[in-house]
């Protein structure tokens, strides 16, 4: 029966895999269990944010090194952007042989990777679909049956460049939009609601490309979509419970309502039967209200030329979430479209579970 | 008997005053009874933020039509930068005669002004014996005589221009330094250790110029200081607990270990009697640590050229600080040297007072 | 006759109007004569630019303490951001009685004030009509009858804000666009189609809704225009060439194709008989090139997400521009929609003229 | 007889070495020939500027498939920023054999590397005459006898970061600042130093640890100094005439005497019996002055807090030579401390010569 490990590796800058280099070179991870790799890089997270990339080349010449071939595999999700006090650092997960009395269910990773997506698809129903597929294979990769076990997707997504752009046109194909940065917002909401599609959330009918980045009460509860200009396609894992696999970790999901809702998070670890703490990983996502308020109050994201206010969200958001957790290796994502309501977000924890967690699922 | 009463009014841009022209003329707020307003504009709270100029100038032009030449005796400290969440708003503090019923001991404000600093003192034991003084004098005006019931010194300082320093070299005077940014940071460090020095959380002897922005195990936990471009001396306001002033309302304060430390913060809520929540007031100072460290995790804040260290560590303290009560309409102010501990800072909370606060103060 | 004077003014800051009020003071200016006064302002010129409003308000104390509520005929329009070197500063319209002697035809100023923008006409033909119909004013008020003697339209446009579009909606009213830096090009699109339109630069039937902002074959070549949140309506002013206005100053216009373009400008102050140098007025309009070329070489303006590409544009054409004059005190406005070619822009140069001037208009 | 070819190619992201790849496979370049590359990349050229590092990694990979071990051979000199509209480029110096019949003296190129620099000697003499001693070896490399005839010397340098601060202070050593980006300024500074110390611009004895980043008057008027984290030591790189070497190019200089005095610029390219034009390759320093004024007017660089001056001061400059030589594909990079006069910097011209250049040497 397999288990899953989540390891935590601090890095000192986006192409720094000596933790991980050295955490394999120990034994501690074994180079051929990596299923994927989330990481939160120092870039500003927005469309010249080359520490993605730069993380991403560093870490598959190390993975080449020991893979070979293989190593294309394994889902690479840099999210750039840690500011306020977050800490960069790279969460790898790793399927092992479970120990025989492993408690079960528990914590099971899946994974997909999507053809490369037309530019065209981009931010419409196309996406949506190709999204959709993809966390249905990753779920049964995941050996998840019911869709109330997943309790994250991640979906690493492409993005439109200008040259992009030009190719489509030139094959006399329309996208979305000409607007790179606008392109990643309409990229991750197309995703976000392929996840809701595949989850069963929101019914296909009720989407269309009209809806995407437009009617933002369509959203999933357990969606995170990270766009990069480092691909064309889609990697997808999906993190959740399943009685398939065993061991001492345990997955449970919030949704934050809005930038400050701390208390479901709180409740979500909790069930889970665990206290906040240096042990428990957050992955989060972060965005400013499109209403310009929280709880009623202005807020001043949207209005900063200065600043983007995908740098604000995740800054504020962090500094909520550590606060809870006490530490600042947390994950917290950017551009949330269709992922949490307007100004909230989805949330996951996971730790070694304290408590009999047969369903660990939260009602939203 | 005086009480103390404080407004909280949303602002709709930095010149926007209509709130509190809305007060006065509907009679809740006696403009004579003003002592002091802050408020949290929308800059950047750095060198270039015009945002509290602009706000204390139409502050001025108001309480001028109402006081006359009496205005220039309110205290105006505008704290630039609502990074994250944070709700640009004015906290007006008022004094007015209290009922006869009213509890005692409770909040009390004193207020003072110190002439204008050499440029020279700036960052320099001239400027910590200057505020030393001031908040004396503050103190005094409240009718606080024991510096342990003194929760909060809010000082507004002045800073370096390459016109004062060149007006000083003219003189044959020699700055602490030419760079404006600095100057700021110097004149923060150097007008927390003169409230360090008044509260006697410091003795004399300990300071020196050389101490100043450089020993930052040397700090208060009650200093507040925001530099700006608008005014060559220091305005000070003093908020403490007070047998003078009966009324509702209660002040504590915490000190922040680091900029995830919520708990001394619920523990100063919890004295008060209160529990956290849309009326609490909270007043609190942000910073990176020199460090780069957050318990033992390395932060980017300082290694960030695109955006300055002080605008990330308000905007993930003070998603910190929301996470706790709940809403944004919260103070919190960047520039923390000598203000708490490196990357830490003091936090005072204001709230109807359920607890028989005799004597509220924490052990630091 | 009248004849035209146009000052410039250094600041020390947004509200320094120390100068304007000295040049009052010494009578080398009278206040009664002012026209205009256009301002380039340190800010990022962009949505949370707060230096414009800061400067418009300090000017208008200072014009009513000498003009009382005419005081608000004066069009005022600050220019927000002075990337790279450019340096801060005021220019003063004013009209005066012309000496006997003076030559002519002379530099021409009049303007125009429209009626508050319905919300939802920004962006589209109501703003593009109430534009023209202004400028059509603006040239009756400056003596000029032929719209190739016109050769600057500066028009200052207003902007969405959240608060806008909602207080629209609430009207069952449609705006254009709920981004409010979207609002900002929208808005000095449509302003600039409306100046063509007064020209005869376009006919009517070439423009609609859907050209704004999409169809940037259609430009002005002598338009600039600046939005602003201080304002509902539209300040106009026309700088031309008339035979009614006597005096030393002529004017005239170039169109650069690109952003380094700079032999239109030389050409064009070889035209009026004159030498670049310090005395040299300059107004320039500056954007990123929408096809992410100059010349056929990649920038990167666009895809920056740190630094708007407006203030990247206005550093670049203030350099080309300021080597060519030799001084930094030049108009350099962003945000050139329908203002000259795509990545190029309209600039004017005012100086005094050593040629026969009488009729100063470069083909095009 | 040696010949140096210049290759100037486009990069479409820091990553991009496509280009080069593809003229090293037509053979239009001989990959052991390549003694240098410098870059422009799309970073901000500041601390946290990952483009850097990242356009080395990629140049490294792709040197060593060609060369092996020998490619750490090649200085790889990439310098972050291409604000306002630089265009992103690789600059690569190739040696070849000569044609019998090539013109002499002609373009020389010589490198050197120095050891890697102890933390604590960064910024201080030790810094100086390390790369007095590296440029000597280089100009011996180049061929050139005569200091006169070399016309740029560019240095790739080395910062501290707070991990390398702290290395020193556990040796017990004591840094010049414990302040990364200042770091940046004084290991500029003191390489510029370093390299009029080889020039003999500057006597060894009017140089000391004090005037380093103070004494501005002190300068290399063919210095140009980038910082990087990716190095420990330094590249060096002398760039001039030499009749050592024959070939079609010739380089001469310029200094700028502020942000906009192109005058000489012009003249340089004249003396080389060019014009200026698309093949023009130009090298150059910009920096904010810090005066704060540019001829007298007030600039705003050094007071923005949103935006480096290093920032704007490359945009500003890039605009005042592209406007000169029409086309952006041109290397200016920041922080020109020590290199030519305050506010100023210097410049190097390369192109197809048509005048007798056997000494083509400016007097400054």
């Amino acid at each position: 029966m397999p288990t899953a490990k989540v390891h935590r590796i601090p890095t000192a800058s986006p192409d720094d895999v000596s933790g991980l280099a050295a955490a394999i070179a120990s034994g501690a991870i074994a180079p051929e269990g990596i299923l994927a790799i989330f990481g939160k890089t120092e870039g500003n997270g927005c469309v010249n944010d080359f520490s993605r990339g730069f993380a991403v080349a560093a870490l598959q010449a190390l993975l080449r090194s020991h893979l070979g071939d293989a190593a294309d595999e394994v889902c690479l999700v840099m999210s750039g952007g840690t500011e306020g006090g977050m800490s960069p650092h790279l969460l790898v997960f790793e399927v092992a042989e479970a120990d025989a009395n492993g408690a079960s269910p528990a914590l099971a990773v899946g994974r997909a990777h999507t053809p490369d997506l037309p530019s065209e698809h981009l931010g419409r129903m196309g996406q949506v679909r190709s999204v959709a597929e993809g966390v249905r294979r990753a779920m049964e990769a995941a050996g998840i049956t019911d869709a109330v076990d997943v309790h994250f997707v991640q979906v690493k997504c492409p993005l439109l460049t200008a040259a992009r752009v030009r190719e489509a046109e030139a094959r006399g194909a329309t996208t979305a939009t000409s607007d790179t940065l606008k392109s990643m917002g309409l990229s991750r909401g197309a995703s976000a609601l392929g996840i809701a599609l595949a989850l069963g959330e929101i019914a296909e009918d009720a989407l269309s490309d009209a809806a995407i980045c437009a009617d933002y009460g369509l959203w999933s509860g357990r969606a995170s979509c990270s766009s990069g200009i480092e691909l064309l396609g889609h990697e997808i894992v999906v993190l959740g419970m399943s009685k398939s696999w065993s061991g001492p970790l345990a997955i449970a999901h919030a949704v934050m309502a809005d930038a400050i809702d701390v208390a479901p998070v709180r409740e979500a670890i909790g069930k889970l039967g665990g206290a906040p703490g240096e042990d428990t990983i957050v992955l989060a996502k972060a965005e400013a209200s499109r209403s310009g308020l929280i709880r009623g109050k202005r807020h001043t994201m949207l209005d900063d030329s200065d600043i983007s206010s995908t740098r604000h969200a995740r800054a504020f958001v962090a500094g909520a979430l550590a606060g809870v957790v006490g530490h600042t290796e947390i994950y917290v994502s950017g551009g949330a479209e269709h992922q949490g309501p307007d100004g909230g977000g989805p949330v996951a924890v996971i730790l070694q579970s304290l408590a009999d967690c047969a369903r660990v699922s939260l009602p939203e």
